[in-house]
């Protein structure tokens, strides 16, 4: 395999794309397969067929955890092929959708399943998935948010984490991202969905899960949206920041282009210029010093999508939380995905020490 | 990384390791690090001695569930640490006592726990690891047996496919493995310990499964002593060999030296002549047409540690079986750990569906 794009492509997302499940020999299957980036779409989404085969397979024959844990490679698999195709928005919606239908059949096939819940507000439907933890009574609920491109599809590792730690987990997508880009761009105020998400739980399942007890977990940009829902929103009692953003004004001009792009794109542009006056909603200043939750900082100090200054700057400005732990690793990239293997305990555990979670 | 014995190893167990849960991340370090096959133990051992402070700092957090899966990493780092060192019986014996003492300190932290359980029988102790899954009246019961050099640690990923499906476990060494070989070498008569830990159930834990449902797994020459075991106790309602060991003596000149020098050790002998006449008790001959419970069978095509002609030997031999499934991966090699992403799922479905199981 050879080519720029390819190289930056795995220095950036191979810790990632195992950390969310992709299996080392088939990512080492599909580093032998691409000669250039330009393969890439097609290899990836191939071994998601073979996947959705497979599940199909063990379907017919009764295996349905099998089945499903292999509908979800073949959705991990459509997600990754489309992931960097901003300059192809035909394979990316056809990745996205793909990936969504395979997720779906999957979710009531795993172990505990995940039950899909959409969620009227406005003129939207939020898209999401509740799991709850097999034998505990009314546990917490951990509300889980996706970035710039991930979506509440790569959360199933870590929900088996909260669900092991004996927590609920609703994972949805927001505004820009997956599912909901269709019905409508990146918008200033996703902290809203977040209380629309709450406000439906309070009305119709309050039966299922402890509702006093409501943690937030946000990835990459979702980091964002986690710290502004837990400013503005008082029934969250513990928020992580899985890398933080505060702004994006004061960077911009030094931004990879992959992430240019991808803003771009998320905010329904194709002029980065655009783009860039649009974002200034995303800022935490007159936001930040309104957390009053315990708070977890997870930024790589060599994160080079996302400046550590950037984290930083979130740490001087949470002058109200009551806890504040902050995991800045010296050798972490972006949300520290080459530390996977071991960057993501942490964060479940401080949620279940908050949440007072009994597995 | 050079040096043939090291690419020998990667070779063959690369997909082991991965599949046995060493994390990809670790693996690249350990292959970044290991000059020649000289370092191996060292470098291995060093990061499991990473992870095992990692574990002792999240139980200072009250992290339970993150210590255990920390504890639980050092010990599969110190058993490949290990795992090739027959000629260094010193290390070996380090290696695999250490492994052991992180194992019990993992395990009841685990998410179902592991309960270890001592089953005496004549003058010896059978160490074993019990597991519940969570919220199953009474499930039933799958004996996992290691092989030549793989123990009940290694079990513990085989395991959660059980846990998942609706099947408690319970993972022992039996004669010449991991721990019990400090108590006795290979023996001719292992099926009389599977019948010794059926008994102790019986009598001790019949509260707790389902003993009318009882399936046996074995793994490598531990796929002899499962289908050995099926042949005499007919308890045993459903046998998997994951990896089929009919009899040694046919290939002993043509087998590699690293089984050699294993059955050697574990043989309790240092002349492997003297190795191969005791190890004649490994021979299904008289017993495999004993076998009257569904019995499935995976084998490499490609395994050139035992080959393939020895799942056929099987294949034939077991003319009584109601039912038989025969998974023979062209591309496989032994056990088919090279597909080790793939190839486990089946073999806990047919244990599932013969056993009645449910999630």
């Amino acid at each position: 395999m050879s080519g720029d794009l390819l190289e930056e492509l795995l220095e950036t997302s191979r810790g990632r794309m195992l950390g969310d499940g992709v299996e080392t020999l088939d990512l080492d299957e599909i580093i032998g397969r691409c000669k250039s980036f330009d393969d890439w779409y097609a290899v990836v989404a191939d071994i998601g067929d073979r996947y959705e085969k497979m599940a199909e397979d063990y379907l017919s024959r009764g295996g349905k955890i099998s089945a499903g844990e292999m509908f979800w490679r073949a959705s991990m698999h459509y997600h990754y092929a489309q992931f960097y195709m901003f300059e192809r928005p035909d394979l990316r919606e056809a990745g996205q959708k793909k990936k969504v239908e395979l997720y779906e059949r999957a979710a009531p096939l795993f172990f505990p399943p995940a039950e899909r819940i959409e969620i009227p507000f406005e003129e939207f439907s939020i898209p999401g998935y509740l799991r709850l933890p097999r034998g505990i009574d009314k546990p917490p609920l951990v509300v889980l948010i996706g970035g710039l491109e991930s979506t509440k599809e790569e959360s199933f590792l870590f929900e088996r984490l909260c669900l092991d730690r004996g927590m609920a987990t609703y994972a949805f997508d927001g505004p820009g991202q997956g599912e909901m880009f269709f019905q409508s761009p990146m918008r200033g105020d996703f902290e809203r969905f977040t209380s629309a998400v709450i406000d439906f739980f309070e009305k119709n399942r309050s039966d299922q899960v402890d509702l006093s007890r409501i943690g937030i977990l946000g990835r990459s940009l979702g980091g964002h949206y986690a710290a502004k829902s837990a400013a503005h929103e008082k029934r969250i009692k513990v928020c992580v920041c899985w890398g933080a953003h505060f702004e994006y004004q004061s960077f911009w001009e030094q931004m990879d282009s992959f992430t240019v792009d991808g803003v771009t794109y998320c905010c329904g542009e194709t002029d980065p210029e655009r783009a860039k006056e649009k974002v200034r909603f995303i800022d935490l200043t007159g936001h930040a010093e309104n957390i009053t939750c315990p708070l977890y900082i997870q930024h790589g100090v060599k994160d080079d999508l996302i400046p550590f200054a950037q984290a930083k700057k979130l740490e001087e400005a949470v002058v109200n939380v009551p806890e504040l732990v902050t995991q800045f690793e010296e050798n972490g990239i972006h949300c520290c995905h080459n530390l996977s293997h071991v960057n993501r305990h942490p964060m479940a555990d401080f949620l279940a020490k908050h949440l007072n979670a009994q597995p």
